[in-house]
């Protein structure tokens, strides 16, 4: 994420550890108020606390810090579902926990959240290649614990394509409505959620009118 | 939504009738690719084929434009909700009416559903009123068709907040998507849809690990 500090190192000794860290979050508040695209590295660096000459150390253009605030939400998101099912056995258990983490992770980083999501247009195409390699991991996570659920009869899917673009898109977006001072913290949303999900793929539930 | 043309009226006798039409869809094509804050009005202009002098005559700025894209996108839904659960008497058959053609209308005008969702923020604030306004609507007769069926005991609601926003997000996030060159037609998005919302509903459904 940092350049490597080399023959050059007396011009930002002085520049503290966390300055990626700081060019990271103006950049993510200037994406997420202004859009990609209306944003100037110039904005960054002064919401940084820096000239542009010094951001260029640590990144080397306004997609790159796109990119980094990307992979860093994907990775994280990816990392979160990935953990959260590993303690437990049946599938409903898997998928209770999964929509719990997925969905309570937008709602806390909805802002971060927000600019992942909406903002890939503006990824350079390498990047946004790894980018689409950490949202087809994503989402071979949800298809897999909901293949493990129709394995097993604890689920029934009518659509297996479907219905995983609809458990992500549903917790997707979260990022685009939540706000902090709505009525449901985080965790309330991952609940609820949880529970339409699992209704959802309940083999019990019926769709005919009686 | 054209200005009154009167006694200016030989200075533009030679625009067709259509060109508020074509200023609509050369602003919709901008703000979709470059986003609202990365586009021009000029740039509206030359891609309506017209300078910007003549755009004024039919929209006094960009954010009129953009205002008026998301009016007209609000109020096709509505109305598409409205008047599609009318036919029909159960509480399940009105909703799986209302998803198939909320969901369809999604993937149908995505284009114009991402812009009118995502570029909300840069409306101005009497717009944005009036906006908001119809959004209410559109919630509200979620709200009403999942209050019948709970009335009448074919659904099951656990909340009705959570319930009715995670109906209109699953739809919403459509838009985000949905491409026409994926594997499923708007009709058989709006099938499947409406199918996973109904199972959701159920009362039948079961949430617990047998």
């Amino acid at each position: 994420m940092t350049q490597q500090i080399d023959t050059e190192a007396d011009l930002w000794v002085d520049i503290p550890q966390d300055t990626a860290q700081r060019l990271l979050l103006a950049a993510l508040g200037l994406f997420a108020r202004r859009g990609y695209h209306a944003t100037s590295t110039r904005q960054i660096a002064s919401a940084a606390g820096l000239s542009p000459a010094a951001m260029y150390m640590y990144f080397r253009s306004k997609a790159d810090l796109l990119f980094e605030i990307s992979r860093v939400g994907h990775e994280s998101a990816l990392r979160g579902i990935e953990a959260v099912v590993l303690p437990f056995q049946t599938p409903r258990d898997r998928m209770r926990a999964l929509v719990q983490e997925f969905t309570s992770w937008h709602a806390r980083h909805n802002t971060l959240a927000r600019v992942a999501q909406y903002e890939l247009q503006h990824l350079e195409s390498r990047h946004y290649e790894e980018i689409a390699a950490l949202r087809r991991s994503i989402a071979a996570v949800v298809r897999r614990e909901l293949l493990r659920g129709v394995e097993s009869g604890d689920f029934h899917v009518t659509d297996i394509g479907k219905t995983t673009i609809a458990v992500l898109s549903l917790q997707i977006d979260v990022a685009r409505w939540y706000s902090s001072t709505g009525p449901w913290s985080p965790d309330e949303l991952g609940l609820g959620y949880a529970d339409m999900v699992l209704r959802m793929l309940s083999p019990a539930a019926v769709t005919q009118t009686r």
